[in-house]
């Protein structure tokens, strides 16, 4: 399975008075990565808007492993753990060099403008089926 | 003038790791006073959407004087301080008891949906006469 | 068992171009939610503080149910759906009048200034067996 | 006067309803832009904190020249405009391509731990003079 790699360096505003990131910022970094996963496979924004498609996030879960800091460079492992004809799970690694910091997955649901679900477009159905 | 006393208790993902709030929140509780400020008079959201105009921030600015901490319970005194036939200059206050945390005014811009400026509507300005 | 309800209007800046609550901001809201669950029960942060004892959260999952809009008035509920010795794990119900918006849970862990799990204190595992 | 130059790109959860990027979140930019500056002449958080002094904001002013949505890629040019025996006042303007999308200032005090305001280290009122 195809994975990508989006690095990102820890803002001061992300951390909280325990010194550390807040543990909602994951969920920001998570699709900071996704973002870039579908980007770099053709899927931007503006491809699903022109659609009429849209990908609201329907589940969310995260394990965290060790706390990162201000200024910490970490990186973001994604990729597509699994797929049904009108959702997308994406699973996320986020690494301090070698360090496990969080995991987690999200699960995507492919709606119409009025939220109504849609079967995912054929075009990322086959970019999926390739990797 | 008038203004209007909002309540709020700093939450924990709002503190960084200097355990204070951070400075770049203290622009969303200038917003939740000055939406409040503006909901009280008639005038909500959606009001504004309806008749197609937005109040874009369009100039901001903050003095902070006193740190404030994870579960302070703020007040957030809001008022117009100025106005002009497209704009509306709010300023606010933040104390802790008798503190006073920050200070800052932000300056909004009515404009239509292609962000050409508009007169405020007749309702707000006869309101702002009586204030 | 024991459950708390608190209320929260949607900011405009918890909201995202779709036009909803961008969903990174449950977890900003469960936390509203525990960090009230707690200090109701005689648990401050202070408290907390003072006996060398943190809780952070090591494990987050929601789940999205309908969307919520700028100014919606939410009510959180919360209690706690889990104990060990060493960690506490909450249960979130985050409604719109009697619509489902989001559920979840978190579980946070009993550690010390070194990050050394710990039994949770008899204050709160007495609190606990009466809920 | 030495500039820095910071990309970022415009994550989804910085947009609001307007379907742009929330005016508060120009602080962050502000600080992702004043923190590498900093860091790029030898004076990292760590530097500053083993010294034991802090540089709080006092004061911030934005104006908000243009919109910026989702996906943008955005630089911020950084600068140092001011200073006193105990003050740095940055300039930071913030674009994408040509276009000046937000400007601004921030000042910053220097105090030691127990808030009270300090002589600026020496080592970065030399490198402030010969830039």
């Amino acid at each position: 399975v195809s994975t990508n790699q989006t690095r990102i360096t820890v803002r001061f505003c992300e951390t909280d008075l325990m010194g550390i990131v807040h543990h909602a910022n994951y969920l920001q970094y998570f699709e900071v990565g996704r973002v870039e996963w579908l980007k770099e496979r053709g899927f931007s924004y503006e491809k699903w808007m022109a659609a009429g498609l849209h990908l609201p996030v329907v589940e969310a879960n995260v394990r965290y492993r060790k706390a990162a800091r201000f200024d910490d460079e970490l990186v973001i492992e994604t990729r597509v753990v699994e797929t049904t004809r009108v959702t997308l799970r994406f699973g996320y690694v986020v690494r301090r060099d070698d360090v496990v910091i969080a995991e987690g997955d999200t699960l995507l649901a492919c709606v119409d403008d009025r939220m109504i679900p849609r079967r995912l477009p054929k075009e990322i159905t086959s970019v999926l089926a390739t990797q």
